[in-house]
């Protein structure tokens, strides 16, 4: 983002969008944390790590709230123009989709604890390990391309959620059998169930979160843009 | 919004916020009949009412690609301050809202299609028509509260997301003792609880919705408010 911030004749407009891009990267610093942690968690039965995960979201709720409130007054006061403009509301938008991720994470975290109660599921740790690091490095991917306003690899992420998409759809077929086989474990499989449902939502946000530094990046709206198209359109406007 | 649009010197800069309105209004129209069809498409088992809610899908992608090219270009060209500048923030995290409403919607009625083709669920039924009342409710009430201003609308809807939290959760306690008395039956209960997922998501986008509506009217930020307190902190801004 340093290109977007580094033409202005007001020196402290400056270093408010610097403080602004420190705040969204710090946030998406301790999701991907949560999102990592949380699965963590998970695999090795671990707790203490659950538990952290879930008191991280207080820190980033108030990173959320504080973000939103730099985006506003900075339109309210400044009224930035053009690329300046872009890169608010593509980060006051993008914060949203961090937030929730979080919020996954955080069901994730619950789901561990669940788990390690209740007794763990005998199936899914092998797709959760698969999809789960699939998934972290979309969200690493994401907040990458972010600080570096790398646009290839924004469309990279963007196109890799399709195939979280169908090993999600693979592992739930499978787990649906497993269930009918052995209908003793369907309260435990049905918990590893939901964590593959939050791992697909935090694929989805990480890809909302791409088409918003695209929107900031090239000024053009990649919203309904699908994964295969999304290449060509962009080096067409190029 | 009306009293929004009133005050401008500009003529053409009240057309434009009018216009923006109603495309929102709109768009909201359309996807609270996606929620409605899709639930009776599913109740009602009518394959053709599902198709046209999947169809719809086009439609919701189009006025918001629309409404949010324009509240872009408002942003840059007219440079809002004050409630015009709230107002256009909201509506442009409001109308992501709506769309990923539609997108619920939508798998709704993929799951009524499956359950037409694969076999009603034994179970479920009763429980997506309960909850698919509230939550279309919501929806409608959610864009009732935007059309009039209406804060304590918005902060009631907030409130019901709580209700059906909790009969989402009870139905979901409820389907899995089903699956496990009932094997054969699994593949088929779980399209219900992915209804009954896309209904508890309905509902969050909802109170979202109405957390941007409080935030354009009374310009503050309510994200991570619980909805106990939301009424208590608004009346005391007053």
């Amino acid at each position: 983002m340093q290109e977007f911030t580094t033409d202005h004749i007001s020196q402290q407009f400056n270093k408010e969008l610097e403080a602004l891009r420190q705040h969204f990267l710090t946030m998406g610093g301790v999701v991907e944390n949560q999102v990592q942690d949380a699965l963590q968690a998970l695999l090795e039965s671990n707790g203490e790590l659950a538990e952290k995960v879930k008191a991280q979201d207080k820190i980033v709720n108030e990173l959320d709230g504080l973000i939103d409130d730099e985006c506003n007054r900075i339109l309210a006061i400044r009224q930035p123009a053009a690329s300046d403009l872009r890169m608010i509301v593509s980060i006051s938008k993008a914060v949203g989709e961090l937030e929730r991720m979080g919020d996954e994470a955080k069901k994730v975290a619950r789901m561990a604890l669940s788990l390690i109660e209740e007794g763990e599921s005998p199936r899914g740790y092998v797709e959760i390990d698969r999809i789960g690091q699939m998934v972290s490095r979309m969200v690493h991917d994401t907040l990458d391309a972010y600080a570096r306003l790398d646009i290839e690899a924004a469309i990279k992420v963007a196109e890799k959620d399709r195939r979280v998409d169908q090993e999600y759809e693979a592992s739930m077929r499978s787990l649906v059998t497993y269930m009918m086989e052995d209908p003793r474990s369907i309260s435990r499989v049905m918990n590893v169930i939901w964590v593959l449902r939050s791992l697909e939502r935090i694929a989805d946000h990480a890809r909302h979160t791409c088409q918003h530094l695209i929107f900031m990046v090239k000024g053009v709206n990649v919203r309904h843009v699908s994964a295969s198209d999304l290449s060509n359109m962009i080096t067409k406007k190029d």
